[in-house]
């Protein structure tokens, strides 16, 4: 291929209780890298659209370009590659805006060079580029943005341990993101440091019974295990509003509702056949009380994960 | 019906690193409770076999009848019943014996009065007597030994979130028993009160990735995860050799190997076609060299859990 368009999904980190275990891709939110070979070795940013002008250009700096780098070192690619970034996912919004754009990097530099890296290199790659510029190890939003569905996944000893757990058909996601930027680096600062046991067997079941509902696609089953006593506590002072947007969701109908990865974005699950647009519009107004506007995205789980979608 | 035998089997509790969470029952060792109905109420123990004698016979401190006691309450029965105790499961070993006895009463109470507890109560019964007796409400036992199989359990306001995950038919589990008893209690005392964050996110994670295993019905991928960084390390003192029967147990093969329930019992987790037997006698070895002589079961999952094997 000489050229390639490359869309990868968003993703809720974490999905209430998995800390940096759990990710789930959704529908409707994406970034794109359009990307051309070329023979000099090496990654250029083109152009960067939909950000307001507000992501670095400098390629060691954005997550798509880093990524693409990895991949090529790791390819051994004779020949490099100029790319143009489409961002689609807000930032920073707890949406996996930073790992979208490095999957959409990383598998655009894949697939213009053969195609030929394994899933867990490519997944570490992009992992590593998002590490780069958030902070922070961790491929709750990678997974989720390259595999599609809700991913678990665990990095130790070097090697990523990994499930695929796809999608659940009649589970909905509403998102809610308001004007408020939270960085990566602030919301993981308010985190505790040890937990209490309680709360650890708390989350761990509910994180498991997540993966039990993926497997079983029980709707209400995963609705009901959006319970998370450990990050979401020492989070929701920090969105504006939190409590009142989450007994908003909740008050509407949606069976669970959380901050989504860092925040501020929250996200709901609701059983589709609910009117979820009032879900929505219920969240959204518990926000402008609180002296916010948001952005509401009715979603469907993005079960194919990243994937190319022009190209010759 | 007028009598029933019931039977139900051993089980492993926290399966590692899933700690108050994750069951898993197996095949081989369980609990018989042969039950005879009678007109005036309550639960008397006519004899417990198989004990050497240890277990109260007093129905007010034996979880088979505090189970059939409690499952009687509920089901409003007119008339009681007799039972005769058959102990399988030795105790105390972290084998989960008070469960099985719970529930093979429990459930024999319940196909004796016409089969109408719905199994959420029934396992709520069960989880009862065994805490009666064991001092602490954890349905991991008492779930895998009524349902089978793989069983994750969270119990919160009054109710209960079970997901059944059956078996994973090329997995075997070794079990290595010594003499060596170890009371639930004591073995609840040396656990932390808390938890460093990077032990809670690796025990979540390796119990979210044990229960896509059994979802995905991969050997592999279960023993990997039998990785327990919180409760392992605090109960291991308790046990003379653990560390020498683990690397045993690794050495010849075994997948993954940790501590059933509170111990002393220790499990190892195969893939069928090994020789299972070298990996038992392997860790009967490295007890046996710290001075501890054990019994060593092989073992499939149980994947059917408590159930009638005669009556009338």
């Amino acid at each position: 291929m000489q050229t390639v368009r490359v869309y990868a999904p968003a993703s809720i980190g974490n999905i209430g209780p998995g800390f940096d275990v759990l990710g789930l891709a959704v529908t409707n939110l994406g970034d794109v890298v359009e990307a051309r070979r070329r023979r000099s070795p090496g990654v250029s940013i083109i152009d960067i659209k939909g950000d307001g002008g507000k992501l670095p250009v400098d390629p060691a700096k954005n997550t798509s370009s880093i990524a693409a780098a990895k991949v090529l070192e790791r390819l051994g690619a004779k020949g490099g590659m100029n790319i143009v970034v489409e961002k689609g996912v807000p930032f920073p919004s707890g949406l996996g805006s930073s790992a979208a754009g490095a999957v959409a990097g990383g598998v655009a530099a894949n697939l213009l060079f053969g195609d030929k890296l394994p899933k867990d290199e490519l997944l570490l790659a992009c992992t590593e580029a998002e590490a780069a510029v958030s902070g922070g190890f961790f491929a709750d939003n990678t997974a989720a943005a390259l595999f599609g569905g809700c991913v678990v996944s665990s990095f130790s000893d070097g090697k990523f341990k990994l499930a695929r757990l796809g999608g659940i058909p009649d589970a909905a996601i509403i998102l809610a993101t308001p004007e408020f930027p939270m960085p990566t680096k602030k919301s993981r600062a308010v985190l505790p440091k040890t937990v209490p046991m309680k709360d650890f067997v708390s989350n761990m079941a509910n994180t498991a019974l997540i993966v039990a509902a993926f497997a079983k696609k029980d709707a209400a089953l995963f609705g009901s295990c959006i319970d998370d006593r450990i990050v979401e506590p020492a989070r929701r002072k920090l969105i504006p509003g939190f409590d009142d947007v989450k007994a908003a969701a909740l008050g509407a109908g949606a069976l669970g509702c959380s901050i989504s990865g860092g925040g501020a974005s929250i996200f709901a699950v609701a059983r589709k056949g609910l009117p979820l647009d009032r879900i929505g519009e219920a969240m959204k107004r518990a926000f402008k009380n609180n002296g916010l506007e948001s952005k509401i995205h009715i979603c469907n789980i993005d079960t194919r994960g990243a994937r190319a979608i022009g190209g010759k």
